[in-house]
């Protein structure tokens, strides 16, 4: 691949882990961005795949093509349906002290894959790359991971199978061998190449790379896998992480290590619209997992953009544009009844159905599952959180 | 300082970590090194002091000029003098089995340091920058670090004031935090002024930096020193290291620590001539701890340049040149008796002793130094190694 396109920049789209920005303020072109990235789309037969593979309908993520995109996620499969197992990693970037629904996404759908498979997980907290780019400081960072832990812990995931870190307390060991093996492979050059670093670029951030590659080796954490070195490694991620796993995946061979495979996410839309990533600097562009019910419902009814007409005898006449449409689109990631689901589609999109039916709809929804995430994750201890960060072997991870 | 004249260039003499040649095949110019680097001559008067503040005669690599440059010595004897403790940091690469005589000079003279001040002692392994520049594998330079640290507990370090630490085993926690605040503050740009790195080379080197840059620091020792926060550093090393803790003492105030001080030595010759550092690469322009009395002879005798005329009637006539002569050069390091140096010096200057007798004094000189050590490093068992490895606190390291 070119070194010019690889990262992401395609005269306005710009995708890569720090920055996504569609073209004129339009849509982001994921079809661009496969072509552009290299990876491989995924197709409705694999969605059929993992559901005959798991025995279980396949997590709404998967049905309405919200990860779109892997990179040989097909081996993953063959690999299970040999009776082989693999392993599950994704991370955050600790950064904010609420989530929003947007970082829930990852979490929710490697909640199910974990459930589905059952596989061990690790979980990356890069309070370090926070602390470089953010310019936070580096207990406010450590406290952000743990505060964003007891979020991620309050998706439900299985403790017998997880392990949570964060860089600045688990760096170190094997995986700092591991950092300096892929590091050594790597040239100031590529990260250019992949990341767009300049030569003003401080070395913190041109250090950081391999931090975020090496979670993918099982040989980064013999505590869990000490003995299984040619484990698989499956990352859901969003496709701005890209970058980072297609310089992982050129390392891998080179140092004797398996490539990682992927399943990559699409955005979350802002409530203003489809242009990229939710914004964590403007509070209004998303709803937090620490909104309340009023919350939620003032920035639905006020930010979230509608595809409705202008007029009510315009929208009986022409129905919604659903394309642009964020209620429904809210919908599509977080309502699991597909009839209602395609009922509202239906309805709204032939005018038949307004506006603020479909808002107090959305909202009804997401006020019952911030409610029900607000609930597990009071129930987040600090206990719990050491417990999911303890360094310890995880004897039960595949049973 | 002009970031050109930092990676210590000048036409053809270099000097830096990696690389330490003469110009036109002479000696160092270590005036001019003094000057580019913008350290400081260590005056007559400073090495009176240290006599006067310890109570015991100067280390002769201190009374013969050996340890010819500082930064801040001074400020860490009006440190001691106020009867505050400060700590000692110095280190080695280990990229060879066996180490030669000049491995071992930095090490003589942070034990006297160490006996005469009578404080704490960090010495770093960097294992890891080794594996990166040499490219050893991770286990063969885990491997040399722990023979390396045999050679280096033999020179008789205090078990009680000494932390021996390599860089795979120890980077993480504080110690990892205090790199991410250092290379936050280190461009691209800047290591490339003060390394010479290029856009080829990998960024393993251009993340290694900071690594050889936060034992400055005492908050990378939680273990050592809890709470001595601004516990002043005192760095003995050869003179090329000076670019590592140039870019230290630039970035320790940014982040609100006490800058490193630093006392540097000259380069031990080859048995070639001085024209610059030993070569590990070539076994006969060193004389190491493992040679036998019957290979020093041979190396010494064969190898050695001498000052001496080319006919002993010239040589009767027009005496030695001392200033290019190895074994006057060696024992100058070597031989404590100060009036016996004196002598040969006198002697050999005069053309009264020939070539051939202040080689047996340096072969005597040497074979007994190289059997002390041999002795000595046999008694370091590997419970040895790892007593003086384990991260524990150093109650009385100021007793």
């Amino acid at each position: 691949m070119a070194e010019e396109s690889m990262t992401g920049r395609d005269d306005e789209q710009v995708v890569n882990p720090w920055e996504v920005t569609a073209k004129d303020g339009g849509k982001i072109d994921y079809d661009k961005l496969i072509e552009k990235f290299g990876c491989q789309r995924l197709e409705e037969s694999l969605v059929q795949r993992v559901e005959r593979l798991t025995g279980r309908p396949a997590h709404v993520f998967l049905r309405r093509g919200v990860f779109f995109a892997h990179r040989d996620f097909n081996e993953i499969l063959d690999v299970y349906e040999r009776g082989e197992k693999f392993f599950l990693y994704t991370g955050r970037g600790p950064s904010s002290e609420a989530l929003h629904l947007g970082h829930l996404v990852p979490f929710m759908f490697t909640k199910y894959l974990q459930d589905a498979f059952k596989v061990p997980l690790v979980i990356q907290l890069t309070d370090d790359e926070k602390c470089m780019w953010k310019n936070l400081t580096v207990e406010e960072s450590k406290r952000l991971a743990r505060e964003n832990a007891k979020d991620i812990i309050a998706c439900g995931f299985d403790i017998t199978r997880t392990f949570i870190f964060s860089d600045f307390s688990y760096v170190g060991g094997a995986f700092y061998e591991n950092m300096v093996k892929v590091a050594k492979c790597v040239t100031f050059n590529k990260v250019v190449g992949i990341f767009g670093f300049t030569n003003e670029d401080h070395i913190g951030k041109i250090s950081f790379p391999p931090v975020q590659a090496v979670p993918s080796f099982p040989s980064s954490f013999p505590h869990i896998f000490s003995g299984k070195d040619n484990l698989r490694c499956l990352i859901p991620c969003a496709i701005d992480q890209d970058p980072y796993f297609r310089m992982t995946r050129d390392v891998a061979p080179r140092i004797g290590y398996q490539k990682p495979a992927l399943i990559e996410s699409s955005f979350f839309p802002a409530l203003q619209g489809e242009t990229g990533k939710m914004s964590a600097s403007d509070p209004n562009s998303a709803i937090y997992v620490t909104d309340s019910s009023k919350d939620i419902k003032n920035k639905v009814n006020k930010y979230a953009f509608s595809g409705g007409q202008d007029s009510i005898e315009n929208h009986r006449k022409y129905g919604a544009n659903l394309e642009v449409d964020i209620p429904v689109k809210y919908l599509s990631f977080f309502l699991e009844d597909d009839a209602k689901l395609d009922h509202i589609k239906k309805e709204y999109g032939a005018g038949r159905m307004l506006t603020g039916e479909v808002k107090k709809c959305l909202i009804e929804v997401l006020s019952e599952m911030v409610e029900r995430h607000c609930k597990a994750r009071a129930l987040v201890t600090d206990e719990v959180v050491d417990a999911f960060m303890a360094v310890r072997p995880l004897p039960y991870m595949f049973s």
